[in-house]
């Protein structure tokens, strides 16, 4: 089985994280878009065509499943995609919903989504969880976290006065989705701001995804993975072999 | 006198409001390109493809001046940019060297350059304060700065951590290019910081320069702008209005 990892720039290598540590797939294909990150501020049309691009991309391999690690474009690109190929795509913001609705019993839990400005905007995380009888819902665009974590800030007291900053209103938090690739980076202390709230990591959700949905179940002794960008490559793998360590 | 300005987004805008100040062109093109801002973290051959694309943008008219508001293409893309031109192209750093060395005397002078990462990386000023005899040089790549003014949090105590953060090591500043268009907007409160620097805007600079160097000393009494944009101009002309006010 070999897995095609799309996302908008490195953010999509803690969906990868995930994928490696569970041995899902023989191979995988990533590709991050990094000369046109970020998505997240971008409108729906541009975010439409760049992703479409990045599928023909992955036509270059034989790959089983695509796997669309960036919440921005699996908000606004995920239907054109999935026109435009036979091989099944799944998404980050389908996998958060699931996994979160397993885990959460209680439908008068409070939930915090978190992602970019164009992932709050799509509403994609609020309809879904109100068809499925969530109501008790906020979200918050908190566009600060994603240059906050590249420019490796997150152990400084900037990320304590942002939290301070979009979270001031809020009262109790059950559980947050973390509706953007770069905020598995900072989960721990998302969580624990949030007075030790749930988490729901795009990774994660994928995983237990494609386990229920697509019978992923193998589990390979050794996983093959190709990273490929529109620019700079070496950077791309500079971050991987950081954040992916010996799983690479 | 038709100007055409280049900016890899809003950033520019700034630059577009001194020279609205200062009435030296009857009629100024702005481009920017919103769909693949920023450019600060985009590596150099991406800088120079994406430049020399925007130049292609402006042969649609007859302008008699180019100004490279983007601090990070004026790095990277102004020779390939002149190669490829007939028209003057008038670049934000050259700009900001000349205003330095026009207001400072002293070589022993320290000044502080806070620019992308791509523009700190490429040396650009460093090299040319240099070679005017200023060796008391700084460089800092403040990458937070452009998405704290975007946010529009340039009033919270996040700004505040960020100077303490990125200005720690620093002793005493004379003066402080504002290597990134955005910067000016957070002029006043870093000049303050740093104990009443003098700040070197790129949009006074460029007026200076094009007065110097261009003979640029009409004063037209009405100046027409049009804006153009690589994604959501719509967004754009709601920045221009935040930021130029009556001057557009």
């Amino acid at each position: 089985m070999r897995v095609g990892v799309f996302d908008s720039g490195i953010g999509g290598l803690t969906v990868v994280k995930s994928i490696l540590e569970h041995n899902l797939f023989e191979e995988v294909i990533y590709y991050g878009d990094t000369a046109r990150v970020p998505y997240g501020s971008k409108d729906k049309n541009t975010i439409i065509r760049y992703s479409l691009e990045a599928l023909e991309f992955f036509k270059n391999f034989d790959i089983d499943v695509l796997i669309v690690a960036c919440n921005t474009a699996s908000a606004y690109a995920l239907d054109e995609l999935r026109a435009n190929t036979t091989i099944p795509v799944v998404g980050v913001i389908e996998a958060g919903i699931l996994s979160l609705e397993n885990k959460l019993s209680n439908n008068d839990s409070n939930i915090l989504i978190l992602g970019t400005k164009a992932t709050i905007s799509s509403k994609k995380y609020e309809v879904a969880l109100k068809s499925y009888g969530f109501n008790n819902l906020t979200s918050i665009a908190t566009g600060l976290f994603v240059p906050i974590v590249e420019e490796q800030l997150e152990n400084t007291q900037i990320l304590d006065k942002t939290f301070e900053h979009y979270f001031k209103d809020l009262s109790h938090i059950d559980a947050v989705i973390l509706g953007c690739t770069h905020f598995p980076l900072i989960e721990e202390k998302i969580g624990k701001y949030l007075g030790n709230a749930m988490t729901i990591h795009s990774g994660e959700a994928i995983v237990e995804l494609l386990k229920l949905k697509y019978n992923c179940n193998n589990k390979f002794t050794k996983t093959d993975i190709k990273f490929f960008a529109s620019e700079n490559p070496d950077g791309l793998k500079d971050v991987a072999k950081k954040w992916l360590g010996e799983l690479i």
